[in-house]
């Protein structure tokens, strides 16, 4: 049987980061987890053992530090190109360079001390050939919940649904959102801040009628806020807090007792694009 | 600015099931997760809040366990086909489903008495339309590692190359796996069998010169073994066994001393067809 | 051979709550994990198949929801004491309870609305028989870093020692802090923000020859700050942030570009007490 | 304030290693991985900032792949009592050395191949001083189920109970076992072997009252298969199987459909003693 190998590429993934920025009376720090990916003229590694195309995901690892070493690693989308670029460059071989790098938060405590700041995280993807360049941003696993203005009624009901009406649930979520831009020249740290913040207010002050309905005002919200992002993609689980049962024990619950489950959990997606007028 | 919501779907992930199957002198036990993921006319739920064709993630729950009680849960491929085929059938505002099923290994210990078999999981994942059914069977986490015949050399030597070349170096991987069929009309326990064989059996013989080269072996060896495979896609990271220096304490490492780290690590992905002759 | 049960106790884990508190204007939001253990008479369950003094696990659970329904669940010191005494007093067979609460942070974005402020988690840890209750707080996962004042020097050089002296290190940890209390009439919520607040601070101010000297200056500024804390035990892992080795590629590491490495680690463990004058 | 440092230990945590043992016609593989804690004259790093006698917790993880090295790895009690006794020659300022290993399982596959055996692990743990020397072995995370002879009846029920009484129900645990040996000169690798193996057999076999009275069996057949066992500790977590109520649907559970849960659980603990006749 003929074989053919029609998609393959390879990288180092989780590189760890942390850079430091002395300043003279203070420290800026950086802690990022990075991943390369390459594609191009890598075949002949996988069908006929010919490994002189092949750069060692090794070498690409030491490439992030010596980058890191070498320009600002802040923001992660420039540093993200940088690498992508770098690559292309130094390697003739490869016809595509995806970065992605994950940036953890610290918050400062004093010019020189820092406070772990959760498990939100701060993306960047970028997509580099020798013709275009890609860059996505995002958010993963910011966690939100809100007490009211929550329901979910008038879905479906049949004999397979059991699921009460609800006027005023909790709504809690772990948002992850990515986005695009119109065009390359962007403030990164700032439009990431602000798309962050019109999200996060919108969703504490969106009158939800469905985790879907405030999925779409979030991403309309950033979308009106930043001209610049063409598209942005979120993805909002559904961690449930089921109110707990309380009339065996003689109780009434005042719909203030809940039990938050982590399975199952409902998926809400979608993707919102600006449309030329 | 005009938005447009051009890509959604919703489901419920990580519905969890325990199904027994009671014989007269033994019993059978079969653990899953199962995820559903629909698309259809659902915009309205996100851009006017009309939650009238929206069929809620508890009733999709509900209708897992439910198939789960009339019909067999496995192969796993047949049972998310028809949770698939059921959910089309019973929402018409669905134009595609997509389930995909983990399930989680048990090794008999008696007719009635199981261990857990590891984290090696098998995986199933249908997507259907009105019009059509794919399916593709996979394996996750399948750990393998291998203490000779692998090796990596000739790769490209330059200013940011400090790896050192190896003839003999361990082998550790967690592979994961997924292919698609020819034809509908599969022995899936059969297939995936015998494709997960193949796969162990062709890792362990392989004269390794480069993770990619295995790739492309183990891939290549299922294809040959299954011929109603028509794709196979694999992706093994590359968990590095370093060995340690002992030098400094008067000591040869004669290749037998190692730590395993798991971070960073490589990654290896290639995509193997059979060509039609 | 006559065999003997000299020790057992039974409970459940990880029962979640979320309790709600409406206020006319605004909501709270507690999130606990509470879990549970009793001992006393209950043997015969174990030796002899009795359950007659067995409190199901599940009755457990649905008391710690019906105590949440009835009274604050703040302080959680508080609310395991009520929870360890009602056990107590309601089960006979019971000698003694021991009630673990963990309580999730969730930091206020508006009056109803709220963002998950990380993994950091108070702990209270209540232990009561007939005739003794003992309380103690904490905290775990408090994840803090400084890139200066932090030291490691002076240490046992011998023919296994290849660690570089350092003046100047990052030094990263991940608290856990348990401390007692020498009366019960304490303000818990204050005691244990103060308490918090005085360890971040020396952690931050400490010029730390180790992690040793560091942990024992956060135990002593607890110790001092709240003189009703009779104990404090700390431990600290060591995380490290290893300089990268940039002279392979002609470059000078200025003490800024580190891999943070989870395994292995340091860990540092002491208790301080409070000796009577 | 007079301050007494009452308690202190400090040493290296996940300390990794594989070791390849090289025979002619095949390899043995064995990864463990090793934690560290001293006791000793180290108060003054904390009190005094003077480190002269702190051994660098780099230097005990240098000391694990010398040791390694240069003596067998397994049985992991052996090694860890040689790691140990090596610390505290060296060593003259420690008084007590603890080691805790865990071992990983691989299955074999061919002379030089293995699959990782899941996520169990065998542990060891010595605790020496210049006096003694206390060995225990263990098993971690044995994950094992029974879908027959296991019922939970003629517990308390009061008001706060709403639990079914259960005939037959499905038992599911993650053993945790740790024993105690009476004598030093163990074949430590056939009894963990033989212990495990009666555990086993005895949690297949029984005919389950309840989680306590099985535990008991288990202790009791393990203490009676290897009398030089003279102390058994076991930690059950009931792994609830909930039958799910499909009335709602026009369907009987015919004790046949299930969800398994994570949290909360159960947790089941005792200790058992061989006493002198």
């Amino acid at each position: 049987m003929p074989f053919e190998l029609v998609d393959h590429s390879y990288g180092k993934s989780r590189v760890r980061l942390v850079k430091l920025t002395r300043h003279s009376e203070s420290h800026d720090l950086t802690e990022l987890t990075v991943g390369i990916k390459l594609d191009g003229d890598f075949g002949a590694a996988y069908t006929t053992a010919n490994n002189k195309n092949v750069v060692a995901t090794d070498t690409m690892k030491n490439i992030v530090y010596v980058q890191a070493r070498q320009r600002p690693v802040e923001p992660i989308e420039s540093f993200a190109r940088a690498i992508a670029e770098f690559l292309l460059a130094e390697y003739s071989q490869t016809s595509a360079a995806e970065i992605e790098i994950l940036q953890h938060g610290w918050t400062r405590l004093d010019p020189y001390a820092f406070q772990r700041a959760g498990e939100e995280r701060r993306v960047a993807r970028v997509t580099a050939t020798r013709q275009s360049v890609a860059v996505a941003s995002g958010i993963e696993n910011l966690v939100l919940l809100k007490t009211t203005k929550s329901a979910f009624e008038g879905y479906v009901h049949d004999r397979y649904t059991i699921l009460n009406e609800a006027s005023d649930r909790i709504f809690a979520t772990a948002i992850q959102a990515t986005w695009r831009y119109s065009r390359p020249d962007v403030d990164f740290n700032a439009c990431w801040q602000e798309c962050r913040r019109v999200m996060i207010e919108t969703f504490a002050a969106h009158d939800s009628k469905s985790v879907q309905q405030t999925l779409y005002a979030m991403g309309t919200a950033a979308l009106k806020a930043q001209p610049v992002i063409s598209e942005i993609r979120l993805s909002l689980p559904n961690r449930h807090c089921l109110p707990v049962d309380l009339t065996p024990f003689g109780l009434e619950n005042k719909n203030d007792i809940f039990v938050p489950v982590d399975e199952p959990h409902g998926l809400i997606e979608g993707t919102i694009v600006v449309r030329p007028e």
